[in-house]
């Protein structure tokens, strides 16, 4: 059976033609362009569905069933987007419009929701019933599977966890709240530290490795000069790796995961940056750490197989 | 049909016949003397079987199961409760113990799982699928049933709201944490600051209405004081809500239950503790507070009628 996944980005329409096991028989992208307006995206989706399947020799006939995965807040019973900041999107009804194109099965959902849902079909969460995917990017996405099940609340708004306050009165939040795990575990909350420190001290190894250009300052460079030595950006690593401990005993307490999938640009520094995390996780009553930390295992790729195969974890 | 339910305390052990609407027909108690051991204490729960139904002139046979609600971490599914503090109790075998006397479905929970069960069946939370206890006693205890089923997580140890940890490095919890909501929103809480208030104000109406006596202020002695225009209350009542909307912040942002019921001592206070309560609740997303906030309807009987009917909730 053939399905397509759709992972919509603020960057890319990134597109895959999947089996029922989870393989990408097929892969191809094209820029969102988000500016341009909703429907002109859809219609390159679609352009994105002949082309995956055209490349394999078959047809769009032949497909089971679309799905997508976008940022922000979904409405997945109507396929609509309702906020997704980075897309311009507001109460977009994407289903609806790239149902003029398609008629068969055509499902919506959150895009961190995708990702794990494609880590439990052939990545790091693979067999799991219960598994939570934390993305460090940008934000602090986060995608939930409870019993088998997605799980986003009762009116689709829940499921937040970069949203969950771990410091009263904290660092601002782009939601506008104070002290939002988001505002201190996110790569753009170690990048806002990392420039601090390098206003404070020009001399860091961060600035060197960033060409002496504030402005180049990514997680990466901060995780480099950590490991070479440089005390301020070991400072930074330790300070950040606090913070994602008291987010991850949060989700530990609140939801007792079989797995939490560390993703994001971030899970690319690996055990390097799991195995001191996993021992500053304090987990109340038994005290034992009994969820897995891993890395994501499929990267980008589980947007799109997660998309593809996510219906079958719908409520 | 007939239902026995038993809400073991740490005081009292209150135990109510209860039909399937989660009328209470009969209702008893003993005292707990938690420090016999366990054996002694389920006997008790049998002394406390054949009072309510003799009471009513019927018999255990015609009662259909028993259902126990426990403080502490419980393993609903081998009916042992895996700790709790209070009962002295460490993986204790309640349902096999009180098996010996009954040949019947013995059901075991967390004592926060049934309050909300309770309260679905025929309190504040009547017809609910999704809806989340927190009570505010001496510590913050919490149940949380999703989509109809109760929620602890894959391994019966989630579902720990009061752990959720709202500042980081802040109070210091029971649990051993420092920052967990419970060490902010619990009535132990607000005693220990208005003590500290006291000895630094001594003239605090907070300690005249204590009988100048320091250790009889309680929760219901801060509010009172401050409905009396106390500054010293009104500002200690003021911070306890901030922390309390924090944590139900975090809870509407996690679940985004259909409703948050406020149970426990503080809970008393109504509508003059939930109408600033819902002002300072901040919604992720849509900003819009869905969620209901209110108190108990059944107090302390939603323990009772929770835990007689709570296996209707299992997953």
């Amino acid at each position: 059976m053939y399905y397509v996944g759709i992972d919509l980005g603020g960057t890319n329409i990134a597109a895959g033609l999947v089996d029922d096991n989870g393989n990408i028989l097929q892969k191809d992208s094209l820029p969102t362009l988000a500016d341009r307006g909703y429907k002109a995206i859809v219609e390159d989706m679609s352009v994105l569905c002949e082309k995956l399947t055209s490349a394999q020799g078959i047809s769009m006939k032949q497909v089971k069933s679309i799905g997508i995965g976008s940022p922000g807040l979904c409405d997945a019973k109507n396929g609509v987007v309702i906020f997704a900041a980075n897309l311009f999107f507001e109460n977009v009804p994407v289903r609806d419009e790239l149902s003029r194109y398609y008629d068969m099965p055509i499902y919506l959902e959150n895009d961190a929701t995708c990702a794990i849902a494609g880590e439990i079909v052939s990545g790091a969460a693979q067999g799991c019933k219960d598994a939570i995917i934390i993305t460090l990017g940008t934000g602090v996405g986060s995608g939930i599977i409870i019993n088998g099940k997605i799980f986003t609340g009762a009116f689709s708004g829940g499921g937040e966890i970069g949203h969950i306050v771990i410091e009263v009165g904290g660092e601002m939040c782009t939601c506008g709240q104070p002290g939002c795990f988001e505002a201190y575990a996110s790569a753009s909350a170690l990048i806002r530290d990392a420039k601090l420190t390098a206003v404070r001290n020009p001399k860091t190894k961060i600035l060197t490795l960033a060409d002496n250009d504030i402005n180049k300052i990514n997680a990466k460079i901060v995780f480099d000069a950590n490991y070479l030595g440089d005390a301020d950006a070991e400072k930074l690593v330790d300070r950040y790796i606090d913070y994602l401990a008291i987010g991850l005993t949060n989700v530990v307490n609140i939801f007792q995961p079989e797995i939490i999938v560390v993703g994001g640009g971030i899970s690319r520094e690996g055990e390097k940056l799991l195995v001191p995390l996993r021992k500053r996780i304090h987990p109340f009553g038994t005290k034992k750490l009994i969820t897995k930390i891993a890395t994501s295992e499929l990267g980008n790729d589980a947007g799109i197989v997660g998309s593809a195969l996510v219906f079958k974890m719908q409520v």
